[in-house]
């Protein structure tokens, strides 16, 4: 097999691009135009030092310290102070994808030619993707305006201090390097806030966390069908008229998507004991999913932006032959964005928490009781509603915007935050626990649809209960349900739906 | 001066319309197609009652009821029990301009022809803005799948019960209807759910929140400047390159029209005391209130699609000759984007909040500690942060997504919601707290302007000084700070940005 | 009638006393032994003077300003300009009954002799208390580290600035002073501070907020025996025996005041259609009610210790000659207690909310659903529940704890805050809606025993009853319900429980 | 050394000896007393089964099957499928110590005599403690009506079923009980329910809170008090008289804690610099964290009616010779004081935050800029702060209260939750959280002290700052932070205060 190579240019980085890289281990180049914008901005620093111009962490601290001049005999010196000092996060550690997204991102964000660090900063980011030399970066610290509290763990590992996982073998930085057959670097002026001055972790964890809500949303698609089909819910809110007259292209798309999963099912034809409406967790699926869609639609729009854009501060324009000092680190738009699909996969996690209690209950599904084969001996699906609620509930939690609390830092220079890395860290919190949600609610729909006893499934349904099948069996008595909610999750997040 | 008619067609209204039929008493007219596709609807009724096919709301029950036969003979009683029924909200009331924007939107729902209602019922609408009926309307009850709790207000009017403002006097309603020359209205089928069932509550909240956000921003930018003046800030973060390197629409817009109220003010040139950077507050201002107005925008463009579009269910396609059971009164994509939209106003008040603790300290400005013109014997602004601090709690407040807190109601039929209502409510109170601390920024910002003795102003800074000091003169000594405080609100709320 | 007059020590005041004072105008008057500890407080500041002891707030200023000199000519002035420069609130105004509290809680702590004001300062306090001179007081802007954004009103009126009530009608204070026969103050050394420096606001909202919570209790566990009355459910959970072996102490008390309450009702004897067990709403009514009970025993606990001891900064020790700064202005026991309370009565919001949800259900009741008396044409209270959900979602957002968001404010030394003040409004807010939800579950419970034709009703249920059907009748067709819940919630307010 | 061995009576379990038993492994025996008690309530089971008397969990069905019959031959098979179908939680999994104060907790109650297990399951529950047999315990689901959820893998693997830890290696359950001497127990009537019918997890998550809470606060209180040396702080506010007048115990007690930490130290004396008064975050500690202490008394005082009382429903009352409904699981008192204490704790974080950014200000410590050895070259802790502020944001999250959000569950008879495990579980992730935040004020502290050149310390801060100095020494240049952190971090949790 062919090794996938993606092509960087600063300018056209994809999320389907930057799943390829975090998790199928995609090599990359850089284009050549993109690198020599990068060689521009680096002369252009020379040359303003060379004017004697401050420039904001080159011979100027940054932070507070913007006030303290750095010599250049002391370039090396005060960039490893800088990465060290900088150095601060706490754990959780990264996983390696999560640190290939976030080497990703920032080499990206050099390609734009507005950072001014050294060609060879940028090269080994290539290295460390292309060879597997992963530096161990702690997840919490970033309050996001630019991750500078996890970022310099890249450089670390660049000149060889720190900690790095080669080939998926955590050892000390320096020994990495070696085995990988690269040297320790030495840092010129303005690396080190190049390498630590950029929104890369934040923006990598809300890609994957984009990556990831629109795996789940397809997977619960199919789970949401074969409840429809349990309860012997009702097509007419899916009806093509009907949506289009409404006008939103989430709703529209959520629809139409699960009208072909359901193409051939016996809900297509009239059937004994059908509702006239269903409850609205199932009447509005389609809009609620639709409405997280159209959220995602613009956090990917918005996200994209600044995927392909610089963060730099100051930014180097070497086309106008100046550099100027920039809020572009300010990620406030996407950040946003991130927390309005949090609340939105939190209304997911509302509806289905109430799909779940409908297709328990014998008023609306007319079976047994909570599902069960013998109402009175078997007490099935009755008590798993609490796992329901407890998750559900930290849903709730995590859906409240933690980008406005921050605090007023570094001198009162830092005054205002974003919190981006941790917005994108609760927003996957959310989607982890709707996978436990959607298969508790898969574990109902099966045992309805096995107590239907062979109703007429869709084409995209069908194949979802008879591979679910193999992995866990009809409830015909009770048994460990923390063994079937756990499978029934490996399961989901498994599930194949292309 | 010749009145202001607005057409309303059912898929082009605007929220700048809105803004004219709210606040500025414009009369409205409908397009004869749209009234023709009203008539078709209704006639769709009285044909499928006549076929025999069960139309929820019209001869069966709604919500639990559903399972309820309506007999033609009770049809006017049954509506008026419904519209009686659903009437449960609570204050406080709506003021006439809400009332005015709520009927407006309501009204244009029915011209896309899905409801079903008598044309007579589109025609009160009519009758009601354009001679000034405003029924009274509760402003609490509805969780916003359908404002049902609070529209009945307008059919009780209609048919002469209830209360209701005539000319801006309060009466009963068949006094309100004498007077305006109008009879009480007959109720056919469906008239009670199509008058009841819409989110024209939520959108028209959502509406005005999204009026009022847009003035708060372009008085504030003003205000913003001021400040910038007062701090003696840096203009670089607005420059032209480096906000078109970002990419963001929001922020390059707003870098622009700053730099465009600040041309010619002395921030253009160098300046003694001058920092190389200032702080986040000030240097991300663009970003951040960019932020916003990115938010804004995707919150305009899908409630434009709610607010020209239908929310009725059942829907009725007379072009297909056929009704359908709806989801479209889930307003779910919106209502996300009003949350999205107050977390970027309270960004916005921590910002506000910062600038204005940062403007009363010495070390970011030079002038005296809390812009005190005598140190020692004149405490001025030393106190009044508390203020701020109070109002921004209170914005946080109101930041966290009240859309995911509901019950599962109607026998678990309604089982979600979205609570657009309160969603838009809590916008709006964000944006008048607003509105007190950009009034108590203005005060600071024109304190230190006039420390600073005369700077050179920008052309759109210098107006706002000259006439915010003709309503509150230079503190030249200690004076009640509250009353000062309510004359800025009252000035910037009523400033003239164009 | 005689006059009530109470006497304050600045030890003993109660809860019940305030009460008195704020709701009933009972007058005050001073212990004599408390008077001469406020003037030996007074002989102490200016013995320390002259000793040449920087004293904050006497010689030096406050705040950020506590380095800068204050000259003892110039302390009338200062003083002046220390109430004006902290008149920052803004609205809405408090209402007289607040303000009574305020100036009572805020005389009671000069009394307890640690504030070094003037003795005329605290004369002035128990005069106005006892004709009737109320300063208009903002209601927002105090953090709760002192409310000293709102307490300058009460100063300012002694020295006939800004505007106070005298009798009930609204003018300026220097007009009000005349009236009531009383001279503009001055003011000396530490008089401002010692007027502003205190918790009185918020201790004074907390106390009403105890006296309110108390209240809605006693009145609601009425509604709750009727409303259980109206189910047909079970006594068990009451029985003293099981309530004995719990051990939590409101538990107790509340299971046994509902026992009796329903003393000699239908529900002691067996009846057809009982189930074995009631929802949780139901049957843990006790247990829930009593926790907030028991927050409630708390927070008069902790509330009380405010109420009877000095909060001033600095703290005069006249028994010890000398003064010392003090951190006793820091309220936080008590606002912790606070924000547990009302958690707890945003838990009784979630359990009214399901016990109104509880009785409109047949599967519960055995009557007709939403409790209509004719299924089909009346559809009764099946849309109110939506009022119910919007007013849980209020109290949802007021129960999240606001003491938490604060910024650091004059120049850092203040950084830390309780917001004490609008913890309590909050509190305050959760109690009004409640009383709209209680009036919402009384008229179910007042149909359902109507439903139920003529069951015995118990000793504290059955006058409540029989009252609450003189101002709002049994529902025997649909009517504007936004009036019957209006009229059941000013009923509910002024339902006497003793 | 002699083993310890805590006597169980059901009315008498401290937390101090739940502190023995989780952490070091003390063994426990059963008093006889009440183990005659455990004997007598069995007894009543099958008298009343005798009798015919309906008992919830022993002949009918629980939740809402409580209207299902179960008979006496199923005995067995029902409650093993109690057991199964119950077990419904998902990971993380308990820790050993957590899963050890369960079972005592759970054990301890059961000797209350109300609940009506066989003899053989209490014994059973001893035989796991002192053998080391510890159940596979998830530790999410549970809603806080009793943790069903999670407690019934205790039984499991009573009866030989799912996963154990036998002398801390895992395996199935019938390993381990062979390996530990023990037969696969056979259950009888209501054995399933006693075993799952309790609120042992949640009561021994908050007992762990409390134990976690005040090691913190002995911990924390060292560090504070050399911070308040690094800083050259006022010792004023832990004046005895000063805080004898306020009133309040906790302030009391820690005031007065910190002075004989500071015995002996250079604060007592007059020093060159020193402030009149430190910032509210230092002025106020003791206030702050005497606040937490309060809450925490108010807690354990609540707590320990729990450890010490039943929660069983039914609750059997031999004594009486009846058993009845009851509402003992309901825990919402000490919930209610969990997230009371959750937010004391949060606003500890909030203090701690800005301690860190004072002792940082020149302004305030006249020391260098972020504690710096040398201006210009070594940055030191100018980054860290963010750490602490994504640290706070993340305690901020936490604090609000989640007890409030649940379903109404298994068909609206568990209609409300308390959420009493989530809550605990939130309020010990604050304490780990304030580990971090303790620790990275101490390395800010031991710099400020050292930068100090040995000025004389306390009698409690010179150990602390020795023995630290040996982990971490003096920071000459700048070196990787997180390492730091991490190892303060560890130095602080294993720090020996008595």
């Amino acid at each position: 097999m062919q090794e996938k190579v993606i092509r960087l240019t600063g300018s056209e980085l994809t999320i389907s691009q930057i799943k390829e890289i975090a998790f199928e281990n995609a090599k990359v180049e850089v284009d050549a135009e993109a690198m020599d914008k990068v060689r521009k901005a680096r002369e252009l620093i020379f040359e303003l030092d060379k004017r004697g111009v401050a420039v904001y962490g080159l011979n100027t601290g940054v932070g507070w310290n913007k006030d303290k001049v750095v010599y250049a005999d002391r370039y090396d010196a005060y960039n490893k102070n800088l990465l060290r000092s900088h150095m601060i996060g706490v754990g959780p550690e990264c996983s390696i994808p999560e640190t290939r997204t976030i080497m990703a991102v920032r080499l990206n964000g050099f390609l734009c030619g507005h950072t001014g660090v050294a060609p060879e900063i940028v090269q080994y980011y290539v290295e460390f993707l292309n060879r597997g030399v992963h530096p161990v970066m702690k997840s919490r610290g970033s309050v996001g305006e630019a991750d500078i509290a996890t970022l310099p763990a890249i450089g670390l590992t660049a000149i060889g201090e720190g900690e790095a996982y080669y080939q998926n073998q955590r050892m000390e930085s320096a020994k990495a390097l070696e085995l990988a057959g690269l040297e320790p670097l030495k840092l010129g002026p303005k690396d080190g806030l190049g390498i630590v001055s950029s929104n890369a972790q934040g923006a990598a964890f809300a890609a994957m966390g984009v990556i990831e809500a629109e795996q789940f949303i397809e997977r619960y698609r199919r789970v949401f069908c074969l409840a429809l089909e349990g309860l012997n819910g009702v097509l007419d809110p899916m009806d093509e008229s009907v949506n289009r007259e409404r006008g939103y292209q989430g709703q529209i798309e959520s629809a139409r998507k699960c009208k072909e999963l359901l193409k051939g099912s016996y809900l297509e034809k009239p059937w004994e004991g059908r509702a006239l409406q269903d409850p609205l967790s199932f009447r509005c699926q389609s809009a609620i999913t639709g409405s997280v869609m159209d959220a995602l639609g613009y956090l990917k729009q918005q996200l994209s932006v600044e995927l392909n854009a610089t963060d730099d501060n100051p930014c180097l324009l070497p086309e106008e032959d100046r550099m100027c000092g920039s809020p572009n680190f300010e990620p406030l738009t996407w950040v946003l964005a991130v927390e309005m699909a949090s609340t939105g996969l939190a209304h997911m996690s509302k509806m289905i928490s109430q799909q779940i209690l409908r297709i328990g209950d014998p008023g609306f599904t007319k079976l047994n009781r909570f599902l069960t084969p013998v109402e009175g001996s078997v007490i099935a699906y009755g008590t798993i509603q609490k796992t329901v609620s407890y998750l559900d509930t930290e849903n709730r939690m995590y859906a409240n915007p933690c980008s406005l609390d921050f605090l007023s830092m570094a001198g009162h220079i830092e005054d205002t935050a974003s919190n981006s890395t941790m917005a994108a860290a609760n927003m996957r919190r959310i989607i982890d626990n709707l996978y436990y949600m959607a298969a508790i609610e898969l574990m109902h729909a099966a045992q309805a649809v096995d107590l239907r006893e062979n109703p007429m499934l869709g084409e995209g349904t069908k194949p979802l209960f008879e591979s679910y099948r193999k992995v866990v069996p009809y409830l015909d008595n009770d048994r460990n349900m923390s063994v079937d909610i756990q499978k029934t999750y490996e399961f989901l997040k498994s599930y194949k739906t292309e």
